[in-house]
């Protein structure tokens, strides 16, 4: 049978609660459950069930991969979160925060390497788990890239389209990418199956990204959740930004530029200033058509799988409720 | 033919250069090669080189495997300095001196990630793929077992002997028995033999820890090449310190918690007073008695091995390398 997006995470769900760390010593192992169990959307891993699901019935043999990528991600957050100086994640306190640096430090180290684990236990297919640690191991290194690129660009005068693209591409977009692919390989679908679901997911990850952009600037504060305008007070080179500068002429450029080195100014006056500046330039349209193009790049891949079109009706829904979020 | 310990030394140093990283961004990939490239005893990587050597003349093929386990141990070095707050690894800066904090951790993660990368291209044997890959997991779950333990112990009131015990296991011994049982397996030893090699390894590790801080009290400093006496500055909860309070009577114990409670008194007349006290409670002796039973219980394992005594001469005298430094 075929799940839905809702059942595949209730049955996820469960798995994180049956997966609850008791071991010692409690102060390693209490951070991983308390990030685990914190409430998210949990796309990547019911993602990569959903796609397992559409080459077995045998969901249970995918748990342990979707709960390795979970934990990945955790991971992620767990030490990003210690670069970002962030203090909160999902409403709640960061683990840093929480608990403390060192802990948050060495918990994430045990998140990562237990990510490891479960994909050691996830199958007696030897071929299969070999061929999904070294996906597994590439993109976790893509990952750290990732990262390293977007912490390198707050410092760095001249960050081109392309860098950035690069940096979103690594840092966001090939977990998911990883995660399609996973799932895919998990239920047994052949070597090119699985290459479209990566490419797939590598493109819906970079239209997530840069929808994430846009919103965060154009959106509508009651539907995006977060307060409008957050990147431009933070100065952050969002796509929008980057479009910018490689349109604008000269004087919008040092407009643009002197708008981005001012953080005295009030903060309503300078998102402002700087839409207006994105709006002259129409760089709604240019993000807008790029998504499009990413999507248009993903379906491709969608239309190439060797899988009858029933079947993939809960990938669909994902890739537009991944998308649909009005701006 | 048998290598001997420099030479697997030398051929390892090449490797290493070897594996030197060029990749991008170099904000990530250049901590990593300073790290690695630091001078270092390398008793890890030549350690498993060494046992690999006993069951094969083909010592290449240890090479990945031997890499991956001081990348790992260093990518412990690079998160545990951050943690323990250390200025100097191998009388250089360490890395978030050198770097920064963010770069560290990052960079770090990557080093635990690439030592999966190494293991995952040792061999197309993916039986044994499989056994390193999980013994390596193993293994690194206990070292942050025994890092938490570590730091826990600091702001512990009460820690037994055993606790201390367990915590040195974790964070020191497991690594070298899965070091000589990586060598082992990857030689083509039997799994009996492989075990032998990991119980040999583990005591051998235990040994080691308890002369270390045997020396750091009671060593030549001119031999030990450190000052003498740190631990106790330190107020670290050492096996001298925890056995001591263990045979204390009601008098020597509350002078030995008042010692160390007391950070203001003059360095030399902490270290003399808590000295003394070791010398009545005859804990030199103990630490001794200690480290031969353990030694004994590593040779019993070294005698075990289903290997002529003549191919063993290398690793006993590791053994007695390890443990000779004269106190």
């Amino acid at each position: 049978m075929m799940y839905s997006f809702e059942e595949l995470k209730s049955i996820f769900l469960d798995y994180i609660r049956e997966q609850k760390l008791t071991n010692e010593p409690v102060n390693l192992y209490n951070p991983v459950n308390y990030l685990m169990e914190l409430k998210g959307k949990r796309i990547r891993p019911v993602a990569c069930l959903l796609v397992a699901n559409i080459f077995t019935e045998d969901i249970k043999k995918a748990l342990p991969i979707a709960y390795s990528i979970e934990m990945f991600h955790n991971f992620t957050l767990m030490h990003d979160d210690i670069m970002d100086d962030a203090d909160l994640r999902r409403a709640e306190p960061t683990v840093h925060i929480k608990y403390n640096i060192n802990t948050a430090i060495l918990s994430g180290d045990l998140m990562m390497i237990m990510s490891y684990k479960h994909i050691l236990n996830c199958c007696t297919d030897l071929v299969l788990k070999d061929k999904l640690l070294k996906l597994f191991t590439d993109t976790a290194i893509e990952v750290c890239e990732g990262q390293q690129y977007d912490m390198d660009f707050e410092n760095k005068k001249e960050v081109s389209l392309s860098d950035y693209l690069l940096m979103i591409k690594l840092k966001t977009a090939v977990l998911l990418a990883g995660t399609f692919k996973a799932g895919a390989l998990i239920g047994g679908a052949s070597d090119k199956d699985a290459a479209h679901f990566y490419n797939l997911g590598l493109n819906l990850g970079l239209a997530f990204q840069i929808q994430d952009d846009l919103l965060d600037t154009f959106g509508d504060q009651d539907i995006f959740g977060k307060k409008i305008g957050g990147d431009i007070i933070q100065n952050k080179k969002t796509y929008l930004y980057l479009k910018a500068l490689e349109l604008a002429d000269s004087n919008q450029k040092a407009k643009l530029i002197s708008l981005y080195n001012d953080n005295l100014m009030k903060k309503d006056d300078k998102i402002a200033e700087v839409k207006a500046i994105f709006k002259d330039l129409k760089i709604k349209d240019h993000a807008e058509n790029l998504i499009e193009e990413l999507m248009g790049n993903a379906f491709e891949h969608y239309h190439a799988l060797s899988v009858p079109e029933e079947k993939l009706k809960e990938v669909k829904n994902l890739m537009n409720y991944l998308l649909k979020r009005n701006i």
